[in-house]
């Protein structure tokens, strides 16, 4: 009799880790596609491609159906099987990752439809090597983000925070050279205000792969680093 | 034995139950000085008040750690009391909606950065009847979505949710003018774009409103609307 409770619980705690392991794949499952739409969105942009543009916008109505998804997986967990401590922590964070990962497809969607626009009104004359620059950063960042989440890597999410420290800084550099080139050439206000909603857009997204990262090093340390100056989260992730 | 057994659990349900409510306290407090922050920021702006503007980038620090306060209360109650059905829908929907209230604060503290931009570089010579404009919608929403949640008032939330939507039209327009104005008078570029960034603040606060309007929703109908259209939106509260 005791053996076949040990038996039946084992199996219990067997279901359970499988369960969690399909929770971490649907997550990154919904974080590659993410990435791609990412990239996709910069494409259509720089190479003026409606087509791919309004694909990007089709595909984020899948992204946000797959938040719903896995947010319900993230609740019948915890209710059915009450998770404690490192478990609960897996859990609670990722339900918060996926939020931040649906709204990074929504700035992917945001950059597709500014794409759109410019194809009808004209390509703006300048801004497009900072939205691939930035673009390209912003994407890498996303990445290895998820990259930390599939490895427990507290310090390549520690790189992903640092990284969005020099973003913000190469995007108010290209914004201000947004604004000088529009007083320069009023005409072609119209066109360099779809480029720098397009940074911001991408700018965002920055932010959301540090809030990614930054649930990482929870998930790996046990500390709630959010609000924390850089040098305050180093010390978090490589102390003790 | 039984009886005090029983007496036992009645205390804990209770014990859980008076922690249930102080979680609600402590949401609905942080949700007092947000809006109090989306009031303060207009302020700061369209009266060209600096030592206002610092003061609301000042709170939006306390705002933040009542943010990690409140979540690591969610997740004790959850580790402690392993609530299930209504309750932890509760703990849950609590934890989405504190970080949309961080979020307007945060974008609060982005307007109060306009508003100390615009002292220092001369006012604005246009959207200022805007920002006021906009900037009491969205406050009144965030007001509203918290009356909702209060109440757990399933129609006022639906009502909250439309008022996104107009409020996103009046965005829209106010952003064609200030295009137009920039095109009229390029030498006002740097300043109008202050205003730019602050009405844009401004439409992500009712955003983020509108998301606490869904939680509320989720909340009373244990229904998930989000990226619902307003008309399934409106069967779901109404409807059974």
């Amino acid at each position: 009799m005791e053996l076949s409770k040990d038996a039946h619980s084992h199996h219990i705690s067997q279901q359970f880790n499988s369960e969690l392991e399909q929770l971490k794949n649907h997550l990154l499952e919904m974080g590659g596609l993410v990435e791609r739409q990412v990239g996709d969105a910069i494409n259509s942009l720089v190479n003026a491609d409606s087509e791919l543009a309004v694909n990007v916008r089709a595909t984020d109505k899948k992204i946000n159906q797959m938040e719903m998804n896995i947010d319900e997986e993230c609740t019948r967990i915890i209710a059915r099987r009450q998770p404690a401590a490192s478990d609960l922590r897996l859990v609670i964070t990722a339900s918060k990752i996926i939020s931040d990962l649906e709204r990074i497809g929504d700035e992917s969607a945001k950059v597709a439809r500014q794409a759109i626009k410019l194809c009808e009104e004209g390509e703006s004359p300048r801004g497009y090597v900072e939205i691939r620059h930035i673009g390209g950063r912003v994407q890498a960042m996303t990445r290895n983000a998820l990259t930390a989440f599939a490895r427990l890597d507290a310090e390549a999410a520690l790189a992903v925070a640092r990284e969005d420290k020099n973003v913000d800084m190469e995007y108010e550099s290209a914004m201000r050279e947004m604004v000088t080139y529009m007083m320069e050439d009023p005409r072609s206000i119209k066109r360099v205000m779809n480029v720098i909603w397009s940074l911001r857009a991408l700018e965002r997204i920055g932010d959301h792969a540090r809030n990614i990262a930054e649930g990482v090093i929870y998930l790996v340390k046990g500390k709630d680093v959010r609000h924390l100056s850089l040098d305050e989260m180093q010390r978090e992730v490589q102390g003790s």
